[in-house]
């Protein structure tokens, strides 16, 4: 694996504030060079760029210098993915190794049009890369009006509740609905928290809390770099383990991909990515429902304005506050660590060398 | 509300073994005399004891009394639902005030025999009654050769993470998987405990831990007597929070059902119930997929058979415990406290004499 992505997580580095325009034009330039279309490169640029805007750098820049080393080992490649019909409220679609947000794009492009006839359709995508966040998926589906629901699965990195070795993938979960004044996005890994935090905790130096991950033995630890080598616990413990473990079974299931330790590909350089995806979209006027944000809106707004336990922590409907994250993003610049940006720009002008 | 079902939760009471088939042959003569057919009464009744079969007394015979008093109220009756095929892969059920299971299993067999051409099939159920346990329904969906997935709601007991108020329901979410030895069924309330664990310890007058559920006012506290009369916390924090509002507003929206604040009729004896309930099928033959059982199974018995954190604790597959528990009170009976078991046998004897 290699191992320049990791330099800006194991020293404390100056973090930069970049334009999100200007991370996003590299980002296309760099994919172009090395061979996506235009389309392509706008959708991974768009899904990279939307993470370290919300806040979830885990998901963003820092994916870049591995994206690119996947690509030049061969296990990312681009093109326009297979899709059959198996029903007609079930599309199967075969990524061919592309990349993860232009296939997804691809299948919910073609799922939201299929269920404005059949109410309900799913694609059911194998054989692409990693998504990154799900919240900008759901978020699209919703902002055109209909309810989109993406679940996906990665390599195992959590433990079974109980249980001692990571087994299970991340797998979030992902929702979104229609709503004013935006839609309810709700984007959750069924992990306690992502390997990204507990990374941070290894840069910083400062112990995890119990509970957040377990050793390389299996045991209960709060040294982030034991954890770091170890398993994440699940969240919300027996409970969050069966919902993570649901999501395993349900995508390898239907989208006949690897289950539990056999999952490849999502965090390495070098293996051909081998999870599922799974995309549903319902369209309410095809069955005949009420105006959804009409009917859901007053009950959010209801709970964002309800007296909260904690002054510092109000109640919240999930997605404001990664908004609000993005909001302030967009204006001052996304936070990129100054070694990653240098990484990126070597990158990108390595690439234009040899133009 | 009715007190009488409350009796046996506000005094110690001697627990009775009650053979399963002694107490669903009662339920089903008190239905039978109330009005319902033989389906519909061995529905409802085969729904109640399996939750006391399983361990889960807050589903089972403890409802019976409620439900007597809700169809004498006018508010539970007997008949066929309306059913509507919005789209070839979506049902709009009007469970038109029916009970619960037989409105649910009235609609699972429709799309279930739908699923098998469009491979994915939706039931949207509004104006029924409480379903009970939701693992029967998407097990006998399993047992079938489908995948179910079962979602509903109930009166607002839960508060938003960050919150004192309960504004939402425990909306429950169930899976289920076609697997050997038995199906994967997971079953699981967005709470962190039910409010029949809480009354548990009002019985047992044992503290609760911190962390359960909130007092009146929205403070947090170890009263269980105080908890009764608040709110449930939502497990897993914010993710457990966001997944049981999501569930909230997907229901409502799908089935067109009231939301928050709003749903009545779960709980008390005189109110129609608003809340609804949806159901998926997903037939795998129609999606051409793999053997779903020979892809999961290998999998889940690696986690029962991986080394535990604690011994007294191992790793389990969700539901494996359950029909653990099941098997056993198959064999010994099923517990019903003493007071509840008499006042059922009262109301079938007042039923009998007024014939």
């Amino acid at each position: 694996m290699n191992d320049t992505g990791n330099n800006v997580n194991t020293r404390r580095v100056h973090e930069l504030r970049v334009d999100v325009e200007e991370a996003r034009s590299v980002t296309v330039a760099i994919l172009r060079m090395l061979g996506a279309s235009s389309e392509e490169a706008a959708q991974q640029a768009e899904l990279l760029t939307e993470a370290d805007l919300r806040g979830h750098p885990s998901h963003g820049l820092q994916r870049l210098p591995v994206l690119v080393e996947r690509i030049r080992n061969g296990v990312v490649r681009f093109g326009v993915p297979t899709i059959d019909w198996v029903t007609a409220a079930a599309l199967k679609v075969d990524g061919a190794q592309g990349l993860g947000p232009a296939v997804a794009f691809h299948a919910i492009r073609e799922i939201a049009k299929r269920a404005k006839q059949t109410g309900v359709a799913v694609g059911l995508i194998s054989d692409s890369n990693h998504l990154g966040m799900l919240a900008p998926y759901v978020q699209a589906i919703a902002e055109s009006g209909q309810i989109g629901i993406a679940m996906t699965t990665s390599e195992p990195l959590v433990h079974p509740y109980g249980g001692r070795r990571a087994l299970i993938g991340t797998n979030p979960l992902a929702i979104g609905i229609p709503a004013t004044p935006h839609p309810f996005v709700l984007d959750m890994a069924t992990s306690e928290v992502s390997m990204g935090r507990i990374l941070a905790h290894v840069h910083r130096a400062e112990p995890i809390p119990l509970g957040w991950a377990l050793d390389r033995n299996g045991d209960a630890t709060t040294d982030p770099r034991a954890a770091a080598g170890g398993a994440l616990s699940p969240f919300g413990a027996a409970k969050g383990y069966g919902l993570g473990l649901a999501i395993e079974l349900l995508v390898a299931v239907l989208t006949q991909s690897a289950v539990g330790t056999s999952v490849v590909g999502t965090l390495d350089t070098d293996q051909r990515c081998n999870k599922g995806d799974v995309f549903i979209c319902v369209d309410p006027a095809a069955l005949r429902l009420d105006d959804v944000a009409a009917t859901i809106s007053p009950f959010l707004d209801e709970i964002r304005s309800e007296p909260s336990q904690r002054p510092e922590r109000p109640a919240s409907v999930p997605g404001d506050r990664s908004l609000e994250r993005r909001t302030h993003a967009l204006a001052d610049g996304v936070s990129v660590p100054e070694g990653l940006w240098h990484e990126i720009q070597a990158i990108h002008q390595e690439l234009l060398d040899a133009v």
